[in-house]
């Protein structure tokens, strides 16, 4: 390509474009008083105010602002950042914003199914403590937590008070070891109607979807997490270093 | 809580937690011909076959199994892994897996909008090169990315042939400099009626959104990206450490 002919771009590529940024200045806290009139965004991303209201409707279809006549186009609400570099709990992660409330909806002793024993290094069939938390940040949901926890640290974890605790906090606690690392998957899924209702989203809703198997820092692996986060209430953020050649 | 009792869970409950395992068993790789009957699978996860039905019907739609009578249950398609921990390019980190192919939907100077223009450091209005990729691995497209690149470097890219490269390698080739560091920011977002027809997925499906800003190895930051990758077919994957007390 020796000359760059610029294309004819349909407008919701541009709107696109602008939702992009936009979106990422929202996060960033640009707009705490609302957003610019259309045309003043317009002239902003050389766009037309065609293409800006497209945008905003994108915005507003991923719960990120409110739109009105006359009242023009406010926040919805702010995103909260979970980090992708340090291995911490939410309470730990958002102890500065608010106060994490967590609805404990299980918490039993339960046969492990063999790829959650596997996982654990424990025999199939082996009793692990299950715990499931449906964790608030506010008045609104964060996470539904599904977590399965070796038995010897889980049995005791479930004499302490989980409706207030990070369960890293309580595993360093309990156990006399401090964590040492986890591995982690992250995953975009829609929200099933159940998971859905729970966290109070739409049915088929995007969730940021979190599996972790964390160890202690001996490296025996003791806790290991389903954390469905929902999509309009977390970014997760962190650094990359690029290897070496 | 001194005693664990056991609550009555609803069939949805056991049918999320055996969703979630299985889910991650499909990604291993542990069901190359299928999964098993339902009363196997009932069996394994010591709940009723009702549930094991439930929860495959939550990851059929997941996209990730189909299922018919007769037939059985099989994997619709595996995901691929991106990795959180390296900054790699998608050419370089699926190499052994398949082309990575780009379709180029647009690639030109633009005047940068002013949020553009403050993470790449220049002024706002300043021309910048943008380029918009629509990337297939195999069949299927994987992600739609927007890159928005320093004018200096951008124009050199132009030269190039964007169909075949990862950018990374182009900017690394073009600029003398080794890629630095990149932050990232991750997200679930629904897609909208026009993202989702170009990576070819329901409207309103989930997507995985990475915004990330590359820096050289000097600095500076020369690449901003909002890459939508499809939910049901890439993982992001990495490792975490625990932070010293």
């Amino acid at each position: 390509m020796a000359v760059a002919v610029p294309l004819p771009e349909p407008r919701a590529d541009r709107a696109r474009r602008a939702a992009d940024v936009l979106r990422q200045q929202i996060h960033a806290g640009a707009y705490p008083d609302g957003l610019p009139p259309e045309n003043e965004l317009a002239a902003e991303f050389f766009v037309s105010r065609n293409a800006i209201r497209e945008a905003l409707t994108v915005l507003k279809n991923e719960g990120l602002i409110d739109r009105g006549p006359k009242v023009g186009t406010h926040i919805a609400q702010r995103k909260y950042e979970h980090g992708l570099n340090a291995l911490l709990g939410l309470k730990e992660t958002f102890k500065d914003l608010g106060e994490v409330r967590n609805e404990v909806r299980a918490a039993m002793p339960v046969a492990a199914p063999p790829a959650v024993a596997r996982r654990l290094q424990l025999e199939p069939g082996e009793q692990v403590v299950f715990i499931e938390r449906l964790r608030y940040l506010g008045d609104l949901p964060l996470s539904l937590d599904l977590t399965y926890l070796s038995p010897d640290i889980g049995t005791r974890i479930l004499d302490h008070p989980l409706e207030t605790n990070d369960l890293f906090a309580l595993i360093e606690q309990v156990s006399g070891h401090r964590l040492g690392s986890a591995s982690l998957a992250l995953e975009a899924i829609p929200a099933d109607a159940h998971s859905a209702a729970t966290l109070q989203v739409p049915d088929g809703a995007s969730l940021l979807m979190l599996g972790r198997l964390t160890s202690l820092d001996d490296g025996r692996p003791v806790d290991l997490e389903y954390i469905r986060m929902r999509g309009d209430r977390i970014t997760m953020r962190g650094n990359l270093i690029r290897s070496k050649p």
